[in-house]
């Protein structure tokens, strides 16, 4: 039976349909539905809806359910349409009448809406941990190759000389920016918008400012039409801000794979890392490294599918935001496993270091070349055209020798100073905030 | 074990992630291959790699196999990584060495390119059934309420009649162009890629005529390479013509969401089709209409997501192609249930048929008005200066009577020339030609 | 002055934002807008809205303009807001009252929706000759250099020989799938949507058969609600169907620009076609095919934008419409140049024809040795097992020989054929017949 | 002439093709060459790359020709290929030898890099001041109107009492989460790429510390390869927080287009801010509304057109990256145009003070019903109950007294936090930094 049940049965195909995948995507929200309404009971009793006897047997047993998710036994039973249903369902089964009393001055809007506030807290933190391995990860290959030098490309053509020290640090340094993003998306993520009911308000005297601090929310939503525009919303930033780490990620695996075809040959990797093909016995093929690409490209797609759902919807509440779960909550996984896969292939990668020996990479120093006259008082066009025109006619001459020394150049990568940046980003999330109010909030 | 082992474990987190949904996703694709492989051993005796007591015990049970699939006894175990190791351990277990055999000559490229083409096929001629059911039914709502006016608005404003004919009718013509794009998806997914091995074909002396007639394929991708090359470019031109047809529901589910909404209150459903609110005791939502529009919108940005996952990789198989089906598997089903909930849908609908009665529509007519004056010799320029003037002075006065009887209009709908343009469409698909190639292949 | 304009002056700034780049945009519709409005007269006299001799004047003036158009002496002048104002300024200038009947039994609404669909036509028919002209440059290189071997990738993993006949020949293939998009979306435009006024019909008698007759179109769009409908969705499909010839060129592209690559050096082009770097005097840059690359990327975004800028406004007229201009009319130009510079670029292509006597290019023929022995009556699996072993402990010896025979593999090209297939879906569009009816509507 | 332009003219055809629209688009980047070059050449005399002489020189030339860009005196020759050849044609034709020495030290690649950043740093701030301005006008509006009630719905069905209040504070509030992102745009964007060349380094001992704090720079981007690998980065997320304020606009014209909507009727515009139809004399359009919308929407497709543009390019420059400008840059315009515009027509907008006056708004009522039964004891799915029952059988009677309390509710709309939130985020952008960093660097 649905909440809303009236004196109809609702059509059977039409409920398989309607109900859709949400029972397996709610399954995700379970934990936070309770965190919900662990603070929204604790606020009605504050302000007389709920007698403070009532609140004393709902906060245990809320307690004992949520103990229940996080040992993994809990499940959506087919009765019950969402998870809202299904934990107040439990509840009332076993504490009575009271367990009815935890909806009110909710409406299912509000509740899913701080249920999805604090599942993509929970899910920021734990990619942001992600990016933070793969980051040092990169940075102590950086430091660990930082004299092997690699040729530069532009166009796709031997353009300058570069290094392995360079080109782990740049994406290093990629993820700075990209936890940029993220954090604007945790900002925006972290405001409560509870007691905005079903996007406009309620008649009773709600606290919102006790749940924002119960559940560690940063601030409200205020305005509860607002808190409601935020669905769909979120869920778009977030997904911007996602796919700003998955494109460094998609950048990099195609850097590889490029690396590791025979016609470049600079990086390897173990055959316990590389998969075969079913008729030619030599292949050693990058599959892991195509499919980070790949899963990093779909991660590309979503805010745009996001933006297509959403668009041209008036204010209000629509079923169609509903769907936006089964776009995004897979992402998540997704994402980080991408990034878990990547530090374990970066973990083996095997470096070729005589990749400069090779003839054909002469042209990289012309630019050396070419500064060389500069420094020694010709113009740089003129020195331009005589290097230039000594490549035309076969006289030219590398200067096989890199002596750059400014700030993030060759011989000056300034890995520290990145990692300190780097840390100042993640400083800015405040992830322990948050941990205190939730352990305040299920402590017995 | 894989096909392509060699003395080397794979990572186990390597495995997970390589593998990801793929057996998932095979299971659509078990069918295919096994008439896939009927056609292959077939040509594979005709060119005396295979003897013909080879042949016929394989060819027995394939069929076998083949209507297991179809009974629904079949899974892909976990030590299997693909559809295609399953059939093979299958076969090998119950026939012994034979059953190797059938890979000679093809790699897991073309064979999964085959399967897809195949599968592909049958989910197509699902979907043009389901537009049919779709088409059918708006029609005859068309003609049903031909003569039930409706207000028609331009910029969403007030602006000439319309009638649930016209209305119901358009939707159906916009079916017609759908299928043109289907038809084209149908065209290019109709050509046999078998014997393209891993995208460079193969030193055996294939006949890949011979699978192309066995199959039903209408003719062959030729040049092997661009066989291989139809990979992802197939999926995204029938995500393509997937988007056409809900673009079509998605635009018909806003009417009909605008249309039952009580400021216009034009159409309304039976309760047992709508759902309700936790809070709002009054509500019947249209949570299917708003499903089957955001489901589509969804679909629509699928061509997207595979433009994002494929555009800038050169030619050659690449893995990032294997996750393609998780994006357009499922939405095959999608698209279907959209189509037979909004038949479900539409078989209920209920019309207002006084709706112009409400003095605001009165300036509907104005039109009519300018018309007449016209009809009368009055230059166009004048008479729509005039009315407007008595518009704004409040002495216009409506001509409440719709007169319209050029083709296409409200009194002359020509359905009945909509559907013959349908039935053309549909019949250049030829599904039966597929049928006859099938079952031949399939008979004991 | 505005044709709809009453008594209030409109506020300039709006005036401005509104206009926006339409008369930029109308630019490309005037010689279009004329051929309607020829077809429209003829035939409001045929149902007595126009006498015999208002007809005639109007014919004869509506010519010169036409003339005056294709001389290049047209413009949209300031005080006219968009292309059918101007046309019908100039004709009341030059003739006087007839020239504002023209506009009787017409809304600016089906008006601007035959002007588009008269200019797509003129503009599928640009881009199909283009199209033909990139394909007989790719066949006859197919051709020419159909016994050059170059390796073949998988995984961007040295694979198995392919040939510049196959690579050449595959794309060629690629533009006939390209056109059978192209073709319906052909047919999706050529209806015509003239007689559906501002969406719902006309209370003046119109013979919409005999402008579609005039017009050279197929047929109808039949449902006048469905005619407005078509907005925006021809677009976005005739932007599917460039996405996919666009598509193929990014692809060529691509691989051209890895293939200049010194690495590969499989390519070169002429230092005329090429161009340099203001620092590095060596280089010689591929900006042409990076150009058509990034060109044809931005055209595969375009349908996407365009259903991001028409999804989910319910049906009937908005202004929104009106910006779908700004996308794809540069897009066609651009489309064609892409076409164009890679004609020019394929035709000055040099090949390297001694590629695979670089021993890393040895395993290669792995396969082939795998098969010899399988046509020697090993087992494919254990063949393959074997190969593996010797390439692992270093024993194998490549078997230099290409000895393909099969339909569309190194040896048989099937360019014949492929030609062929071609020409079939190019007589499809009967570009005469448009041309016969356009050439008679003009005719002196 | 080119500057790297040896021996051999390039193609005409090519040359047209590839510059494109860049003199067009490189227009907008004149005053920040100038800006990046001032910067540079001081600290190309600091490590003695200049001498003071020429330094002085330069520098006064320099401003110069940055004041006749600001004064409309300049402009992007035939000759020249970019803004850049032109500044360094024009410099060397009035100075001589010395104008050449600018370009030493520094690649094309990092002196569009370094252009760009100080190009969006301008835009950002420009967008910010028109979001603030449209923050404001909300805000007021807000406040003026925050005792008139408008009907809530969910679904598009008639929901529960909201106010105009409520509406115009949330598209308010929207704009500070908009802003959020915009920040991260702009600590992206605020970084120094100047000094990592074509992107891998100098071998100069330059000083990018020093070109930092000249330009006003936040930091660096440290790693050179990185540096580079922002080009497409920046202009990608850039997008992403302009989609976000574009999707604020396009929602609330979406609301505001049906609100005006005469089956609503909520809200009307004067008539100089309205068009009409060329057919229907009593029309009123809301053709600015339905422009923002689509403008804004275009915005929305921006980001992913730029994935889909550099998606799958391995690291270090590509052309295809110039041809984001084309994308972005009338971007910002257009974005600005949509906040004047809506700006202009909220301040004419006239609310509707009685709509809640009609009966079919009574339902809205129902929750407020429902909650008192609760204060009175009943448990909210009994009174629930009760309330849905009344209402199927007609005894419902509304109680219309709205009497909300709680933050961010219709009685307390919380503006003043609102308006702090807003006013701490722009603070957080310090354009004042930059402002007088830039005033230092062109003072005479």
């Amino acid at each position: 039976m649905k909440l809303w049940q009236k004196n109809t049965e609702v059509d059977k195909t039409v409920e398989k349909f309607t109900v859709g995948r949400d029972r397996e995507m709610d399954f995700y929200l379970a934990k936070f539905d309770v965190l919900g309404s662990l603070a929204h009971t604790q606020m009605l009793e504050s302000i007389g809806l709920l007698t403070s006897e009532d609140l004393e047997e709902i906060q245990k047993e809320l307690k004992n359910i949520f103990r229940e998710i996080e040992a993994g036994n809990f499940q959506i039973e087919d009765h019950a349409e969402d998870v809202h249903s299904q934990v107040e369902f439990m509840l009332t089964e076993r504490i009575g009448e009271a367990g009815k009393k935890i909806h009110s001055g909710r409406s299912r809007n509000d509740q899913v809406l701080v249920d999805l506030k604090l599942f993509f807290r929970s899910e920021i933190e734990q990619m942001v941990l992600h990016v933070k391995e793969l980051f040092d990860t990169l940075i102590s290959l950086s430091e660990k190759h930082k004299n092997v030098l690699l040729p530069g490309y532009t166009h796709l053509q031997v353009a300058m000389p570069s290094s392995f020290g360079l080109w782990f640090g740049a994406y290093a340094e990629s993820l700075i920016d990209d936890l940029e993003l993220m954090l604007a998306a945790w900002k925006i993520t972290n405001k409560n918008p509870l007691g905005s009911a079903a996007g406009y308000g309620s008649s009773f005297p709600l606290n919102r400012t006790m749940t924002t601090d119960l559940l560690g929310f940063e601030q409200l939503n205020y305005n509860v039409v607002y808190a409601q525009m935020g669905r769909g919303k979120t869920e778009r930033i977030l997904a911007q801000a996602m796919s700003s780490i998955a494109a460094t990620m998609a950048k990099m695996a195609m850097d590889i794979t490029l690396y590791m075809n025979q016609n470049f040959a600079f990086v390897k990797f173990p055959d316990h890392l590389t998969t075969g093909s079913s008729i030619m016995p030599h292949k050693k093929n990058p599959d892991v490294l195509e499919l980070i690409r790949s899963r990093c490209n779909k991660i590309q797609a979503l805010p745009n599918e996001i933006a297509l759902m959403t668009t041209n919807l008036p204010s209000g509440y629509f079923r169609d935001l509903q769907l936006l779960k089964e776009n995004l909550f897979p992402a998540f996984e997704s994402l980080n496993d991408c990034m878990k896969l990547l530090v374990l292939m970066l973990d083996h990668i095997q470096i070729n270091e005589t990749i400069l020996n090779d003839p054909k990479y002469d042209y990289l120093f012309s630019v050396e070349v070419v500064n060389n006259e500069v420094l020694n008082g010709v113009p740089f066009r003129e020195a331009y055209k005589n290097i230039g025109l000594a490549i035309e006619d076969g006289t030219y001459k590398p200067l096989k020798e890199v002596n750059h020394t400014h700030e993030g150049s060759i011989g000056n990568l300034m890995n520290k100073q990145i990692s300190e940046a780097f840390e100042k980003v993640i400083n800015d999330f405040n992830f322990n905030k948050v941990h205190q109010a939730l352990n305040a909030l299920v402590k017995e």
